[in-house]
């Protein structure tokens, strides 16, 4: 509770009281030095982190020798103004091109539609895809107000009409966001190329029993035919 | 992997395959630019911060805007410069003096001593406490090399040497290097005032049938006559 706040709440007692009533209220928010609590306030602004992290951080940043504490302030500071999107992609790039569309051993002729970097990152951590990338930067959403001209959408209709692409995998998660931009996305490429999408069904080491429905329904609809 | 490990790695390859070996160790590095790579390295130094958790956070910061990303890099830098310890007490404090060393109205009489800022700060929350704090600055522990000497204990006993102290509270969890810290300091104390500790028992809301033995028996050890 701010003095600001006090000073409101309190309006009406007599002058003496007031001051009185105040200073027990600071009393009751000496907790942190200032520089800390904004610390704390600072850092309670990141995703997944409470009152409790924030000051347990907090009180470990101050344990730390300066130039550690500099050192995280400058790659915060400098990814902020470096890191942007790749002109061709959409993905994360401190370059105008990213290392991935840049790359020469990669190959040109498909590309994997995904809603984020986060998403790309992912993939690109199995290893498995060696070829290149599209990041969408959302999902369409309605109820959210995002609409297909404010995804990197046109830029993906350009680059796969313009160029020789054999294959567009759309790599989206199911939700119904998902599903509308699949659909939609796959819908402006189909004149260009072939569209495929990733399989949804029961994850590895997964166990039947314990399977959604809809996920089920999906393996089933999606077996293929052994091979041996 | 850098290049420059991969370099003496591969010292003695023929330098055409060196180079192309060194394109595919860089193929697969290309998991983040090289800002967000360093963020991400950064924010894993700090406790409780993984691999994932240090992407997650980084993939945030870059969303947000501007402003907001160096109010948090000039918390970090502002928190390491400003706070230090209060010259009386030891608690983190901007100013020489702490706003609880400094409060006019907070009971000059009784000192608890805690072994950390973060047990000062757990203390305070509870708002049963209107006396002043003296911070150790961590526990005797002749395993990890700390002395007396290097704690905040000197001053401690000249405080209370040197004022009127009613009672001293001994606040610290009751550890191996817990309770020789407690029993050292309460030595070096006694000659000049009432020496006390906090409680130890079954924690309200705690289970008779699960607390530990030990817990037990300081809990029936610490029994009070009940007042009616």
């Amino acid at each position: 509770m701010s003095a600001q706040s006090a000073d409101i709440y309190f309006y009406g007692f007599k002058h003496e009281v007031t001051l009185k009533l105040l200073t027990l209220l600071h009393a009751s928010s000496v907790l942190y030095t200032r520089p800390l609590a904004n610390l704390i306030e600072q850092l309670q602004r990141l995703p997944g982190v409470g009152a409790k992290t924030a000051q347990r951080l907090s009180l470990h940043i101050l344990k730390r020798p300066t130039e550690e504490v500099e050192a995280l302030a400058n790659a915060l500071i400098q990814a902020k103004q470096q890191v942007g999107s790749c002109t061709i992609c959409g993905h994360l790039s401190a370059e105008p091109i990213c290392e991935i569309c840049a790359h020469p051993s990669r190959d040109n002729s498909v590309i994997c539609v995904v809603a984020d970097s986060r998403d790309l990152i992912a993939l690109e951590k199995t290893r498995e895809y060696r070829g290149k990338y599209h990041v969408l930067g959302g999902l369409i959403s309605p109820m959210d107000g995002i609409s297909p001209e404010q995804l990197n959408i046109q830029s993906l209709v350009r680059r796969v009409s313009g160029n020789k692409v054999a294959e567009v995998i759309m790599a989206i998660a199911p939700s119904v966001e998902g599903e509308t931009t699949t659909l939609y996305v796959g819908g402006l490429l189909r004149p260009f190329t072939k569209v495929t999408r990733i399989a949804f069904g029961i994850p590895m080491g997964g166990d039947l029993e314990y399977a959604d429905e809809v996920t089920l329904a999906k393996a089933i609809e999606g077996r293929r035919e052994l091979d041996f």
